[in-house]
């Protein structure tokens, strides 16, 4: 990769971060009368439904921390991530029990709160931003609770009926992948003190349990040992989420020094682009199943938005780290193709859900899962990874 | 529609359910060994989960006890009826609260439960065709039960935990629908006495709750009192859905002389059909939002099997009660374009999921959602209009 085309592609995801994506949102999801952002979006960022997801209401309020921490100290997106966490506090915890919400209203009653607790992973790293921001000791201690319960909630669920029996066991590739992640973000924010350990146990359980080298494949869904489960959710893989692990897993083994964790996460990325890189019509497929059987998720052959974002992280920074030429085809590849079908020049942003060959499903720009997170992400990390590679 | 189209039309019916479709299942999925009914089938038919969902295992006991007792005293069939529901009766039942489970193991361990009982529903018909195949009254009280255990569930859960909180209360027309034609098939078998009063009630609510005549739409969800819920949820139309719950309004207003619900029928018909019709690429969408916005679902512009044969049956019902142009119009293009692209000639059967555009999208057979249930109950029904056409 020349420095010619680290530019170009610095300038791609830094102008996209801030001249498209940012201000797509800002303009169209912030809900000044009743708190909180609005993110069920029309291709033209018209609201479509009103009701708040909890996931995304925490992810950006997180996002404009991280951008007010390490971009630019820019009031506005201080008081936006303000914005959020007043919504957090005031109407996406249950009072009841502590737990949070999965999904309120436009007002803030809740609609749903869901088995697992993920909510409490995106309002930890909201908080620990605005304790960096504001030096408040108070966001601090919500950062380490809801952490604490997110933990505690995956491994010992309390009030909540289990969607499945005790005849067959399983856990899945989710826990630890969200508690490296979320345990990365709190170290920096809040020095976190017990990060380090969440991590290492995280990508141990993840190397020892989900990684099959027999297969050359990284589970999505195992028994409680660790064993593959032959029906159609064990043989399940999602590429762009074990893609998205193995970045998590290579930024680890680059900040602790930990040459084997790089080559994990390298592992994890090579057997997960074999798996998922469509060489058809190009794109990170959805799901693959384990043996090449037809899979049961009707969108198995859909390109999401989401896996794109993170084969695109995941390929540039191996290449960073590593140097391998076949990481930079791969990001080129990935890139490519991405900045191909998804964007929407007219209106802004990306659309999230495409066919298989490139062509438009829907043109939704925001809803429960799709909201200012991945791609972002995506372009925050590029950028500060391109960054390094100038100063080489 | 001529003699000889009814002709070619009855033999294509008939000819498909006893010449291809059942020995494709009876072949492939019966399990000597753990009893009951493997049915996640690949394309030729070779099991690739060896779980077992309940709702299949019903549905398949039904199949071979309606034709049994309507097409031809077959000993196989009758005892492939019997060692399904000997199935049912030792794995499916959850002995802590007498409800059903979802999904089962090949052994009969249970892995899921639903929160909602339509497991019973099939049940039901299931039992009530064994006791009109053997006149023994054990089926007919467990076809009661099931029924009962039902309803009850559905008008008020006990031990579940709902999905959602009680801000938005919402209603499904699958409740009343499947009461519909539950009921219908429990009439025919075992002369259930409540059957009459349920299927008038169910049509009621239909009618008042949701069928809305200012918008020329069939809801899928409501509010408890009917109201339209301007959310993702609340406009999804489902148009194959709504064409299944008009034919059996129609045939009810057949059979009991009402002609204000033969017409009922026709209206959600005409509705969905316009809703629903792929005008660019011919076949029923699976959903469709009620203002043309996008759906948050990410399969809403598949063409699965099922809605085009509710589509086929209801058209063909309708012109044989109606006499009216259209629905054979309608019957021809439904039916046409259902047998361009699903069949697998080579294989047998049909393909379940098809991309928008007719393009395969899964070569699945079978799985917990797909058996032998809306493809053969197609070919069985029309076969039989056809029958009563050829008389005229």
């Amino acid at each position: 990769m020349d420095q010619a085309r680290i530019a170009d592609l610095r300038r791609t995801y830094r102008d996209g971060l801030l001249e498209d994506t940012l201000p797509f949102w800002i303009e169209h999801c912030v809900d000044r009368e009743f708190g909180g952002f609005m993110m069920s979006l029309d291709r033209d960022g018209s609201v479509i439904d009103t009701d708040k997801g909890v996931w995304q209401q925490a992810r950006f309020t997180w996002l404009l921390g991280e951008l007010y921490n390490n971009v630019e100290r820019r009031g506005e997106w201080l008081e936006l991530a303000m914005h959020g966490a007043s919504f957090l506090d005031n109407h996406c915890f249950d009072p009841t029990d502590g737990r949070m919400w999965f999904h309120v209203t436009r007002q803030g009653e809740p609609i749903r709160k869901r088995r697992y607790a993920f909510s409490e992973c995106f309002a930890a790293i909201a908080y620990g931003e605005l304790y960096q921001a504001t030096g408040n000791s108070e966001f601090a201690d919500k950062a380490t609770n809801a952490f604490e319960r997110f933990v505690q909630h995956n491994l010992a669920p309390q009030g909540v009926q289990p969607k499945f029996t005790d005849v067959r066991p399983t856990k899945s590739l989710g826990f630890p992948m969200m508690t490296i992640v979320t345990a990365q973000e709190l170290r920096g924010a809040i020095d976190f003190p017990q990060a380090n350990e969440w991590i290492e146990r995280s990508i141990q359980t993840i190397e020892r349990d989900f990684l099959k080298p027999d297969l050359q494949c990284v589970m999505e869904t195992v028994g409680q040992g660790g064993q593959i489960l032959d029906h159609f959710d064990g043989r399940l893989l999602n590429p762009g989420h074990a893609i998205e692990g193995a970045w998590f897993i290579m930024h680890e083994g680059h900040l602790r020094g930990r040459r084997d964790w790089v080559s994990l996460g390298c592992q994890m990325l090579d057997w997960s682009w074999h798996r998922g890189w469509d060489a058809e019509y190009g794109g990170i497929l959805y799901f693959v199943d384990m043996r090449g059987l037809p899979v049961q998720e009707y969108w198995h052959d859909m390109k999401f938005w989401w896996p794109q974002n993170e084969a695109i992280i995941a390929t540039l920074l191996a290449y960073h780290l590593t140097g391998e030429a076949k990481y930079a085809h791969w990001h080129q590849l990935a890139h490519d193709w991405a900045y191909q079908h998804f964007p929407d020049p007219e209106k802004g942003e990306w659309y999230g859900y495409l066919h298989r060959d490139g062509r438009l499903s829907s043109r939704l720009k925001g809803n429960l899962w799709k909201g200012p997170f991945h791609m972002p992400r995506m372009q925050l990390n590029c950028w500060k990874i391109l960054d390094q590679m100038q100063l080489r």
